[in-house]
Parts: C-alpha cells; structure tokens; sequence
C-alpha cells in the first residue's frame, strides 16, 4: 500500500507567512523593560532626564530643577524616585541634598530593545 | 562716582550648582514623545516590536503573533491599533489582513530622546 504524496509546489501554508517559531524577548524580561520605559514614559520625567544628560557635572539635585521645570519641590522629589526605583536614575546623599545620574545601564537597556 | 565691584573669588551663587537657563525639551515635544515611549512601555507590545523587527520581511499581520504572543486575535489587535496609533508601526491593508512593519521615524524619535 502507498500513501499519496502531495503534489510537487503544492503548500498547504502558502496563503500565511510562516509564524515566528518563539518570542525573542522572554516575558520577564520584557516585564523589565516595561517597566524602565514606563519610567520615562511621562514629558516630566523625560524632561528632567534632559536636565541630568545636560547637566555640566552630569549631576543635580532638586534644587536645580524646580525652578527650571516650574513644579513643587515634592512633585520633582516624587519623579526623581519613581526614576530611580526603575533603575533611570542614580541617587547619592551628600550633606542636606541628595544627587542624581543618569543610570547608564538602564539606559542602555531601554536604548538596545528599540534598536 | 564709581561702582564698587564684587571682590576677587566671591561668588553669591557659590552655595549653588547654577540653575539649568531653560527647559532642553519644550513641553508639547515632550509629551509627543511619551506617547511614543507609552506605546511600548508594555510587555506584550515590546514582544511585538520585536517580532515585527525580526520578521523576514520586516512586516507581519495578526495572524502571525496570535500563536506566538499565545493571545486571542481581538487581544493583538488591540495592541497594534495602540502602537499604529502613536506611530510606533505601520498599518498597510491587504486582502484580508493588515500588514504591520515599524515606523522608523517613531523609533528614530524614541532613540534620539534617550541618547
């Protein structure tokens, strides 16, 4: 007994483009990209990472922004943490104020998943 | 008469990083820009970016991410209506299906706000 071949140039996928065989982000990982992007993902916040990037030492603290950004110093303070517990910002306590830079490594991350 | 000049080495401002003259981003070019980085500020939508981006022909339709993405169709097209919107992707109709590739200017946008 012979079983039927099919045809030759016959496909019974031609009418779909082959689906892509895994993810190429993990989930978790993509988790973790969300959530940086989310972080920069508001005109404030991407505003004060200008102002950090800009900044002539690379650094500011709060103080250097409210007047700039027009906002309270709470409000800053609020975007400054929200920044920095997603790994965007680097902060260092010195004396009564703290200190911010750019966390270059978060950065690259959000910078190489858009590429 | 003369005016007397600030002494040698004093500086009011010495207590003081100087403050940033102006905002390095106006605020309605700022929030274009989060919208853009919102539009990608998801798991779900970062995967399909990539897929997108590692597609063969740099294009997919829905019916090549439900399997993948492990969704319902409503649930992808939902996402790709969010990323066509803000000018992450493209949408191209085509028979039956739309076609998807990457706005590259979106993209370019994103990328050049966090270099």
């Amino acid at each position: 007994m012979t079983t039927a071949a099919p045809a030759p140039g016959t496909d019974s996928t031609a009418d779909c483009t082959p689906a892509p065989a895994a993810l190429p982000i993990a989930r978790t990982e993509a988790e973790r990209l969300a959530r940086l992007l989310k972080a920069v993902a508001d005109p404030t916040r991407l505003q004060i990472l200008r102002l950090v990037q800009n900044a002539p030492a690379g650094e500011v603290c709060v103080c250097d922004l409210t007047d700039t950004l027009g906002l309270r110093q709470p409000t800053v303070s609020h975007h400054l943490k929200t920044m920095t517990d997603a790994g965007i910002l680097t902060r260092e306590g010195r004396g009564t104020w703290a200190w911010y830079t750019v966390d270059q490594h978060g950065l690259d991350a959000i910078r190489d998943i858009l590429s």
